[in-house]
């Protein structure tokens, strides 16, 4: 089975490969009566955007979104959004070595041995060019909740990381990284340079913070926020390891460290600490929802690997082409995108079950 | 909204208190003509049972399931199985003080945020006790991956992880941790008697490996087989963190060492290493397929902590009652049916597609 | 697949058989709150209790349903309800014929098909018996609907229908037919009772109103509420044909005589006519939503009918035992729960996106 | 809520305005390696293209499909087939009086109930049209099930019927109506070009049946195939009434007359008669599988209805424009669609779960 549908209520679906003429998405579920505009959307596409600096990849793709549907008269209907974005820099190369032994680290194994064939120009459906799609029905999603900031940034670049006491959100569009800290910003630079110039790349951690979701978004115990938030961010590409509040450092704990004790504040309990990331049970605090995850380093490098041909011979394999020297960089405006799919969906559920 | 199933083909549902008369599991979409009977249940059930060592839980509790439906003459029919587990030891004591107030790092306030009262009996719905259902559902599900062999311990408590040298599978049902190593399992008695004496508590990690998963299981790209994996683990209780392969260490690895190479093989490549954890692209890859899973120290501890009541009053808390010091141990039979019925599912969608 | 499940936010699933056990549903998505006990359940599932005249089956069967989950001091709690109802009259009879041939108008052939194998006491999971789940989760659905009044009636049977003239909502409860033609009712008991001492059957056709639907429930295109009743209905043991308003005579009318006029009417139009069955465009207008139910005979019968057993010879077959000589009549509280179950859903998921 | 995707593991969504730019389906979970071009979606399209005969909508549309992805070299891949229409012939007129005034049989006013405002053009997402994006995904749904023969007609118009014993399937495609019966397409001439003339609208019963299907298919209880098929024909613009096999007819005969005894045959008994419509407990039997569905008369007529405006006062209105005078006739090529599109998801849930 393909599963290309994700959320309950606010649900998208998404179709289209690397090198096929477009890719796009169509939002389900939205409220109706939102301003909706592609000058809306575009900016979120800008932000992923290929080819904005020499630390990912040269392709050029405008990411110029249309809205076929679901949208009149500037507003939504509460019909389906398509929203399509064309491919225009499908370099036409010679894929002849890709289509006739398996790239490691990449999909092509899996998708032959599933589906026994498959589009292998540029990824076909399993490119990270599919993110595009994501961040435009993204970009709707943030419509829905409007009472939520949304804020991701690079955490740790190559093992790198950020000193939490630098931390100046401001910071983050001012560099190529997203990085919130300015100086590990300039270190970073040289370690995806380097990457990049020796035809290798670097991994990353990408850190989201959803701030004003309110109390009681959730829906146990198998729709859980952070369950759906796992999901959610796990299925982007390259990302090994997801994390909610503390996430793998909680495990090395006490009860007493751990605790996220309370006192009386407005409109809810104030909470001294948030080790849980926002969540409990499942169901949102009050606090900020936190995510950290796990990006691996681009698969696709230039020193040459053991490999097998679809005939089962053995061959050795680099990857030509245009990459990200490190591809977490360009899953911020992902990372942000699927909080805000997962959280316009849980509005809409609490909002169904509770009034 | 709740959402209380789980899988898409091969489907659970499940309900139940900590405190109700029973709880359970409905199993929808099982493939007819398995052998199944409460006896191929039980020792699933008996692994995660309470009170069977002092580093658990001393609530005593039986977990005796009996199937209402779904098997005839000692075979699954194809059509929904119930399993029902009753509840004997819920022992009669005066929750007045939870009901009043919120216990720190429990759902307590997140339920009552969502659905405006909660039933504050031992947790109600968000109590660990509702996995015993997961465990049943979860034996079922082994039934139809009869090919994949599932294995889960616990490879770190309270900081203290086990040596890899050491792992030693013999080992993992020889000691109350599920611990592959036998010279950790004597350390943690320690460790966890330490935090059982002090009320205190300590998380843990639990690692996971289904091997026998032919190349070929995952949905993508929004049931991508990690994507599933990262929701079903993420969604037990306590869990803060899911790592697939290499996980978060993958982001500070080079391309170089993240690449899994592959040499000719039988039926299928041979690949030289296991980063990815055996999927690529959400689909497997016919290698072991292995999460992490973090878990958070049990929130009940004796020391008292600052929280509020319902009516938004000042007070203290610590909690009274029976708890597992360490709750990640007995999360271990909850990982391997997780993981067992997010294969059993995918089994099934993938013969669906591609016959 | 098995597809056990029903609704979308307001969703239940239900399990059992005719022979085993016990039966019930999980009710999952129902909003807090509402007060709920068996004694709300029981008097629905008694209106569906066979034995209770000798128009339908003289199974006895108490059908009292308990509560196990989901409720607490009296009111829902948000999380699944779990209702289970106690097989009793099992009687233990000969099924060895049953076992080895398969009885026409059955779904016994099917189910082998399907399967590869079947229960075959009592139909096993294809039995009417199940219906008393739908009831008991149709009782609980009523609650979340209280704006709704829901109500059903044998319209119909064997060919003879009654006169709308003489339509009389008070009768229905008074005669075993659920007639509201206290003059049909007591034609309908010779049709009846004359099919019954001849080991025949007889059909008939159940109508069901729901006053008090505001406009705007329903989610097209795919979710159409006629859509989902339509689903709802045929999905009944031996129902063969769904209309939504004037159904299939419909479409013997002009375009001038199928139409329904608006005035100006309080909170929204007056209609001068609702050929529609108050549904336009897959979405409730306001208007009384109507729908009637064509059952089919029951194919349980004496006359012997040509068949062929498991190993393909031929045979014939009667069927012996306790059966309703006109199943349609005890349909009348299972369409009713269906209809309260579907709008249900439809009110949260209308919440859900449109606030 | 907005539910714009059918099906489970062979599932569509579908996207698109009367007049907005283009309108669509995207199709997921189709098998791999079926040929697929759109040279084979085509003529289905061409089938239910308006402005073909005087008898149906003068909307002048070619109706041309491209396929956006999901197809490589000419096969698809088992990723989501995106196919696009454009709209070509929006004709600009104006839609002031629909703006302010609800169409009396339309869904204006609903859609406005529900989302507080509408694309009020040529009804918008409520509009026929949209069924186009059906035929499309319905002709990918027939390269899923090639052992199925599905074949659709008009059996009646305006109340008249077609005599059985003239049927001739070849005679279907001789006419302007889908009519079996030479000399009833005759009489129908006559019928429908009446109600043109006179600005009135008839309605129409489709009859449609697929042979080849196998038993098994169905996902009893709550996705049987019965049930899936009523909804999948009752979301169809204009239908009011669904029939499996004999439908309401069998309501008014006894069980002996409703039999369908079986005698041995090949691969299973055969039948000696079809009451059932092939399916019996929700699971297909082998036999042909017969649906019978009332379209109500078109809502736009030129007799000016009473009706309110958007602000509630009173006004008439009649519906300028290009309108099907009989839109049953043009509901054929759907209702073909939407069973292909039923069997094809039914054929994988089985093979899922059954092997």
């Amino acid at each position: 089975m393909s599963v290309n549908s994700f959320g309950r209520l606010f649900r998208f679906t998404t179709w289209g490969e690397s090198h096929g003429p477009a890719l796009g998405a169509v939002v389900d579920g939205c409220p109706p009566g939102l301003e909706l505009s592609e000058g809306w959307i575009q900016p979120f596409l800008d932000a992923r955007r290929p080819g904005q600096s020499k630390f990912t990849t040269q392709r050029q793709e405008p990411d110029a979104v249309r809205i076929l549907s679901g949208v009149f008269e500037g507003r939504t209907t509460g019909t389906p959004i398509s929203l399509m974005i064309e491919n225009v820099d499908q370099r036409s190369k010679d894929y002849s070595d890709v289509a006739k032994a398996y790239r490691p680290g990449h999909a092509d194994y899996a998708y032959d041995a599933k589906y026994g064939f498959r589009d292998y120009r540029g990824g076909g459906r399993s490119s990270a060019r599919e993110t595009a799609a994501r961040v435009a029905a993204g970009a709707v999603a943030r419509l829905a909740v409007p009472e939520v900031a949304i804020l991701a940034w690079v955490s740790e670049i190559g093992g790198d990381a950020i000193d939490p006491a630098n931390f100046d959100a401001a910071e983050i569009r001012n560099n190529p990284f997203f990085c919130p800290d300015a100086s590990a910003a300039v270190r970073w630079e040289k370690i995806v340079d380097d990457a990049r110039l020796a035809g290798s790349s670097v991994g990353a951690v990408v850190e989201c913070m959803a701030t004003g979701v309110p109390a009681g978004w959730g829906a146990p115990l198998y729709g859980k926020l952070d369950a759906d938030l796992a999901s959610a961010m796990m299925g982007i590409n390259a990302v090994k390891g997801v994390e909610i509040g503390d996430g793998f450092a909680a495990a090395r704990l006490t009860g007493e460290q751990n605790a996220d004790p309370m006192r009386p504040g407005r409109g809810g309990p104030q909470f001294l600490a948030n080790h849980a990331g926002g969540i409990a049970g499942g169901i949102s605090t009050g606090q900020p929802v936190t995510v950290r995850v796990a990006f691996k380093p681009t698969s696709s490098i230039l020193t040459p690997q053991p490999t097998v041909t679809r005939e089962g011979e053995a061959t050795e394999m680099f990857t030509k082409g245009r990459h990200d020297p490190c591809v977490g960089i360009r899953g911020v405006p992902v990372v942000e995108a699927m909080m805000a799919l997962v959280l316009a969906d849980h509005k809409l559920l609490h909002r169904g079950q509770c009034g």
